[in-house]
């Protein structure tokens, strides 16, 4: 048998359904940045089910860097008020395997890893704000330039729960000074993509010492103009739920989101019942 | 010992820490409309440890009724994201204990009661968007009357979880056709706060069967030219608790609030760390 592989091109105007089909049969592997324009996407945190009370106790005390927009039941691959049709075990075209702590593999399907215990988180991405940014004409550098977003390790403590802490990790996009009130008001409208910056200016202010050494991603230029401007970030959550040491700990590979059927701007992500 | 009493007028221009001091000794025992303006008020929800996951899973399915505001570590009686010296055993004012789904008492401290199992969910309230519609010159007939809001079983399913699930209950406010467009923008900026309308204009498309006859609360009158408005109620939540039988679950008495330090029009509802 041969398997029929989509292109990305292939898969710009097609809806969440198809865009997950496609990833479901095995066929498109890359990543979701762009896909399905208007919908949700999400990073994904799958972890046993006696350390997701305490995980949604940290995300709701750290809300800016994990935004919460679906839980799945306990073993349920399901998450209907996000998607009529999602089955996480496939849906997402890249996931990384975390064991104690410890990268394990990064595979297309966790089919033969899921357990009745397993339980799906799903938080907001960035990708939300930046749209709502490029529709308002303001410019995202790493966009323009192909690249991935800047990340630093930031030295703002996170509100611990259980067994997660740590500090959060904040992305930079360097924005013009005449555009930053802009920025704000337009990313703050969506809580649940990080919603308004946690700061702006002097990289030292957050425990940054250099804007050009990021610990994830790309650097980027800043223009004559421009004044970098920071946002909490996914990998935040990621990092956290690594420094626990679960036993078992699945996320999505970056860039690899999940899309779900829930418009970016609706007032809530859920679903309403059929 | 004589006990001294505050009178609801003593605390009208107190903090937070002020009424919940007065609360806490015993000596104001009344309702927390109108005290600490522009401060967060907050539902209450104490429950036992086992089924606090799937209750949080049931608010994040459910966010316009039951928007979680605070969530306490597992027998810590305090919420140190809401305030910074909030004992919940004693900070409110009036209590109703549950047991087995049934109403066992009405009470004004929950020390005896208290064990290292129970867990704190605090959820927003609708105080916080009727201030902001009073502030904008938008009527609410409840509060001009001396009454309480109207509240009203509705047919709207709720997205359940675990033993959680039921209608959504809402509450009716009548506001003139010219203004309900602003209505709706201005709470829509509350999410905590139940955020936007659920519906508005015919109550049967909602199931409630006469706006005169409310399941809880006051009826109000409806002007000429206004048209009953719908909002999510946490009454929500409380009647979904007691649905589920829990062995053991509090709330806060109607009207007797949690005053949190938080500001009401806050970006989140979390305290930064100190």
């Amino acid at each position: 048998m041969t398997l029929q592989t989509t292109a990305y091109s292939d898969l710009l105007n097609s809806t969440p359904e198809q865009v997950r089909a496609a990833i479901r049969r095995g066929s498109y592997t890359g990543h979701t940045a762009g896909l399905a324009t208007g919908k949700l996407q999400c990073n994904l945190a799958i972890l046993p089910e006696r350390y997701a009370l305490d995980f949604l106790r940290f995300c709701q005390r750290n809300p800016k860097p994990c935004p919460v927009v679906g839980v799945s039941d306990s073993g349920d691959a399901n998450l209907p008020t996000l998607g009529r049709d999602i089955d996480i075990r496939s849906d997402v075209s890249k996931y990384r395997v975390f064991r104690d702590g410890v990268f394990a593999e990064e595979i297309d399907d966790i089919t033969e890893l899921w357990t009745h215990d397993l339980v799906t988180v799903a938080l907001g991405c960035s990708f939300t704000f930046e749209n709502a940014l490029l529709r308002n004409d303001i410019p995202v550098r790493h966009i323009e330039t192909g690249r991935n977003v800047p990340m630093f390790r930031s030295n703002i403590d996170l509100m611990p729960a259980g067994p997660f802490a740590g500090k959060m990790v904040v992305t930079m996009r360097p924005i013009p000074e005449s555009q930053i009130d802009q920025a704000r008001e337009i990313s703050a409208r969506y809580p649940h993509a990080h919603g308004a910056p946690i700061g702006v200016g002097d990289p030292a202010s957050i425990g940054i010492s250099d804007l050009s050494q990021p610990d994830w991603g790309d650097a980027v230029e800043i223009k004559a103009g421009e004044v970098p401007v920071y946002w909490a970030c996914g990998v935040t959550p990621q990092n956290v739920l690594l420094d626990a040491k679960l036993p078992l700990c699945i996320t999505h590979s970056p860039g690899h989101m999940l899309i779900a059927d829930v418009a970016e701007d609706a007032e809530t992500t859920i679903l309403p019942l059929q």
